[in-house]
């Protein structure tokens, strides 16, 4: 054993204490608590180390027995000492295990310098100032319920200013009582794969963090066809699936509408089968070249779910999605929601729906439309000069763009442009492990992702990454 | 097929439209679709209805004809309308479904007037100036990449607080590299459920809805047995839980500390059999009458996971909790996370860091300590005052207390007190159906619940609930 003489403690215990001379007994108290437990850590203090009577300590120090009294104790309900009855206060065994040391950046590694990556808005572009308004408006207004458990469909605040927005800007039919509020279009999306179980259709290419979501959830994919017209509805005849995800006003990744043909043959198909057509309108705010689509929701709101989110309009870091529900889907979804509740924050939605009533939402997404309308022209017009060869598509909408390539050059492509510190992604990431169709090669361009000062130099980059028409990448 | 002529939209149409005289084309497009489409949906405008030819219509409303032809190309492309070749524009077959009525409120019929169930704070008391300085302060601050999709561990600001906070207050041994923020601790043990698997031991009264997310994880929960030193270790010889779920600061809900020797004795176990500990802090800064009791984790930070939220201390408004990690299982936990990161607000993590650096945190927290602390006083005095025979214990620590009641009441004393018009919950609401003890019957009374102006009233409707010594409740 190491006697506590030794230790050097005494002496760091006196300057310890002696700085915070005056302070009252409970600052005393928990000073000497904390420099026993730091040297018990550090290991200065070693395992089985008997402790000095709490009344020689106290002498030595110049404070009352008591203090130190306490303080023993308190670190033996701690589990730091052990006392027992005629053998003393010791160190406890094991109780000074070193911590352990700074951890290895292993998981934050700096992705490459420029990334088109779909599926983020230009993030500088936040409209900080109006948030910061919105939210003291919001806060301040909020009745003192706000701060509490709250309503499992999320605050009636954002569901009635919602109610108003789908309606106007997307054509949803519904209303507050219709709505839940999740914390994404992908926690919406896995609150009904809890709910609906069984298989979901999938169009063949898609998100594949939504495929994963429902391979986690339990629930099985099937990929739907994809043609010029979009997806196709599953066979009637065969695999029953018990809904259908699709990305209606602009297909993900690929970038086309739905045919109005195939509107109403996949509410034709929820009709007769009695499935569940999930429509994901991740960027319907975001049309170039006429009006936007209205949603598929508004032809059929008992055969249709409407997900929505705040992440491609305004932020991902505003962690809020709306699911618009047919009547007999709610109570099955607030059954499940019912444990996660508490994983959406509620000053967000309060926030969210005092900004959507004040007219900034609008505001800022006229905003935003305009911006991206410009950087879209922009790599459409490079493009057309520096890779001529190159077809873009899928570029009425969104904040994406598919540029196809000449067969087999895509896996070299990706490869160049992440060699040039570019990070794009082809095609097929997106491409569901079953499709039966093979699209050709191409890239998958979030235009919406650079920030201003670092578009130009990132379009660039891109255009040096794309194979040239006579030496193809091999 | 009811004739275009008789609907009256030509009327209505012309109202909206002289309306908005002077607007450009794409202002009157946009009248005509929403004007359509409200007819189609109102049912004004029935399935199969043939439309004016555009040129018709374009003259009786004195408009451009091309504006007509876009707005039904439009309504085509949603599916309200169909357009063949030689029969005209149609009103879509179904198209013109009725929307649903108003939802009755069935999910959110009034509770109680007055509430003394556990797990909430006093939200009046919700700091919200303090909070919106934060927030004005931390979102102006912010870089740009904050509102982006951002870290699955969740913002480095936010970690670093809380690595100096948890140190500080909790005795708690970490850096922000062994941090992992969460939505919730609920959310942080549904990560640890996915990524531990197995079966998890918890303490035979404790959360039940803790238990209900384990289930939905696909994790067995085994009852720990609890004696008067808190809960024991799952017998080593026995069925082997990955983990053991604790409340060492303030057993939930029977309210006692775990015995140091329980302490050691779970780090021993741990270490024997590779199983982790999950300490659930979950109100550990309210302790009254002595010092805190730090955290179990600062004895073994290997093998103790500990998971911390701001609910109690702050609200359960603001949907952020902490996991402290052991080394061996942060990638584990990332590579669950991975896919719901977005389900954790970034603008509410970004906020808290600053209000815990401005030092707000500790300001509110010793408030609100003060303010618990003076509740719960009232609440002994009134019980020793008017039911002198129940028995209160639990209460030297957190925001609720058990009423010991005589042996079978406690059903009949929480239907006195609904009937009065009191939420209170039972003690066997939290009770494992396994549980081996029968615990006495009693009342888990959160006194931190109602608001200060109710406080009073709301004890003495307890009061009146309580059985009498002389008359028990049969």
């Amino acid at each position: 054993m190491e006697p506590w003489a030794n230790s050097g403690l005494g002496r760091d215990l006196h300057l310890d204490l002696t700085v915070s001379g005056g302070a009252r007994s409970s600052g005393v108290r928990a000073h000497l608590v904390s420099a026993l437990r730091e040297s018990i850590r550090s290991g200065r203090l070693a395992a089985g180390t008997t402790l000095p009577a709490s009344r020689t300590l106290a002498v030595d120090l110049g404070i009352a027995r008591n203090t130190v009294a306490e303080a023993y104790s308190e670190l033996v309900a701690e589990g730091w000492l052990t006392a027992r009855q005629g053998s003393g206060t010791r160190v406890a065994d094991r109780a000074g295990q070193p911590s352990h040391g700074p951890r290895a950046h292993t998981t934050s590694s700096p992705g490459p310098a420029l990334s088109l990556a779909p599926g983020s808005p230009d993030v500088g572009e936040f409209p900080r100032t109006a948030w910061i308004a919105s939210a003291r408006r919001a806060l301040s207004a909020a009745p003192n319920e706000a701060f509490g458990h709250g309503d499992p469909r999320g605050r009636i605040e954002l569901r009635r200013a919602l109610a108003e927005y789908l309606s106007r800007a997307r054509g949803v039919r519904t209303d507050p009582e219709h709505i839940v509020v999740s914390a994404s279009s992908g926690h919406g999306l896995w609150l009904l794969a809890r709910s609906l179980k069984g298989a979901f259709a999938v169009e063949e290419y898609g998100l594949h963090l939504h495929r994963e979501l429902l391979c986690d959830a339990g629930v099985v994919t099937i990929p739907m066809e994809l043609d010029s017209r979009g997806a196709r509805p599953p066979d009637v005849g065969g695999r029953r699936p018990s809904a259908a995800l699709l990305t209606p006003a602009h297909q993900f990744p690929t970038g086309g509408p739905l045919h109005h043909s195939r509107r109403t043959a996949f509410v034709e198909w929820a009709r007769t089968t009695g499935g569940i057509v999930i429509e994901d309108d991740y960027d319907g705010e975001f049309r170039y070249d006429r009006q936007p689509i209205g949603a598929l929701q508004g032809l059929a709101p008992e055969q249709v779910v409407y997900l929505g989110t705040a992440t491609k309009s305004l932020s991902p870091a505003i962690r809020v999605g709306w699911m618009v529900l047919p009547e007999n889907l709610i109570d099955g979804i607030l059954a499940v929601k019912g444990i996660y509740e508490r994983w959406v924050s509620a000053t967000d939605q309060l926030t969210l729906a005092d900004f959507a009533e004040s007219g900034a939402f609008d505001r800022h997404v006229r905003r935003m439309r305009t911006s991206y309308r410009r950087r879209r022209d922009t790599l459409v017009a490079t493009l057309a000069e520096q890779a001529p060869h190159v077809h873009v598509t899928g570029i009425a909408a969104g904040l994406h763009a598919v540029l196809e390539l000449p067969e087999g050059t895509e896996t070299a492509t990706v490869a160049r442009a992440t060699a040039l510190g570019l990070e794009v992604l082809g095609l097929r990431t997106f491409r569901h492990p079953d499709a039966v169709t093979n699209r050709v090669d191409g890239l998958v361009v979030g235009y919406g992702t650079p920030s201003s000062s670092l578009f130009a130099e990132t379009i660039d980059v891109l255009c040096q990454a794309l194979p040239t028409p006579h030496s193809p990448i091999p």
